[in-house]
């Protein structure tokens, strides 16, 4: 299995939320993986997947791209090997916590951190991204720091959800964690690898479910390479 | 099975979002239930469960409160008829999405229709919940609906995990409804009974989905009287 992904300009940083989800998803199958780096203006090794974005998986000969799409491949591919969504309604269940995941983690993160994010990348790198991202953001990206003092808030209060179930049971799919799990975990490794800002604090359940998150498949996301 | 739920001065007008979601599980899991209404300032029916808030069911002899805890208490004594949550990682997944539910849809939608609530209730009701409410809403109830204009937006946006999730299934779990789709039409459907207000338009996703729901058990939802 050949997991494609993007670093920055040293290509132990990898970052990408939509990747974390799935080297995880990979460990929890136990399946072995090589994790080839990319970079966002050369994806000429991802040509063969018929897909612009990471991840990508070779597996076998197949190419597959989109994370929700080779973690329902590999749930099926792999039957015999731990459930990540623990049958078919969790299975839905959790195409809409990955789309919380997407919508509200994923895009409330995006403006915290990406002044950070960009000072990992190649140079090619950020010629290729910035004015995309400005765009998309409606500013430039060295005024979002500015902004944080709204951005944090409003991400910090978009956790309550998790917050609040995790009082009651240690992950989201329970006693042991899923692909649920996952989803939401990419982004806030994302972060944690990008930027030195100290998003989720101490006391927080969202920290301790992090904390039990970095600890899995011993300790396989803790020893992921900071970028700072 | 008996079932305790809130009513307006008008005994048929019953909006409690908690006990929505419980009505709909009850018909999901084919169970006969009487619907008992009580009043906010007189809860002496509902006394032996220990709870002073609806939903309150009494089970052979078994009186339970909490929408959560009636869900698991259905799903795990009546293992026969169809299930709520399709195994224990889809109920864990569940308790997140009903987490999401609280945080997001009864909250975001009480600034936007408690004006029109409480239109519904008896005076010594309107007595006992204008206080409480309008200390936590920081604000006048009859000033809640000058700030429409931007609760009704954020509310909308609020829906987007919602919404592109029904863009690939019919419901939050699969081709079928479970309890993660009655946690959330519970509140949605708390707005279309207590307001006018048109939320969600034709044309969105989830507007689709809400008749999907209404449809459920022959139009039992739909058959609910409104309050306007």
């Amino acid at each position: 299995m050949k997991l494609y992904e993007l670093s920055g300009a040293d290509d132990e940083i990898r970052f990408s939320p939509f990747v974390i989800r799935i080297k995880m998803a990979l460990k929890h199958k136990g399946l072995d993986f090589d994790a080839i780096p990319i970079k966002f203006n050369d994806k000429s090794l991802i040509e063969p997947s018929g897909v612009k974005t990471v991840p990508v998986i070779e597996d076998n000969g197949k190419w597959l791209g989109e994370s929700w799409d080779i973690a329902c491949y590999l749930e099926d591919i792999y039957p015999d090997k731990p459930s990540l969504f623990g049958g078919e309604m969790g299975r839905h269940q959790a195409k809409f916590i990955n789309s919380w995941s997407d919508a509200v983690l994923v895009r409330g993160l995006f403006p915290i951190i990406v002044a950070d994010i960009i000072t990992h990348f190649t140079p090619e790198d950020r010629e290729y991204f910035i004015p995309l991202r400005e765009k998309l953001l409606g500013m430039k990206i060295s005024d979002t720091p500015k902004i944080r003092d709204k951005t944090i808030p409003k991400f910090n209060s978009s956790l309550t959800p998790l917050r609040t179930m995790l009082k009651s049971q240690p992950f989201i799919c329970g006693p042991n964690p899923g692909y649920a799990d996952y989803s939401a975990f990419g982004p806030i490794q994302w972060a944690r690898i990008a930027s030195p800002v100290e998003l989720i604090k101490e006391g927080d359940p969202v920290y301790d479910w992090r904390e039990r998150m970095l600890d899995l498949f011993s300790g396989f996301a803790r020893s992921s390479k900071l970028g700072y």
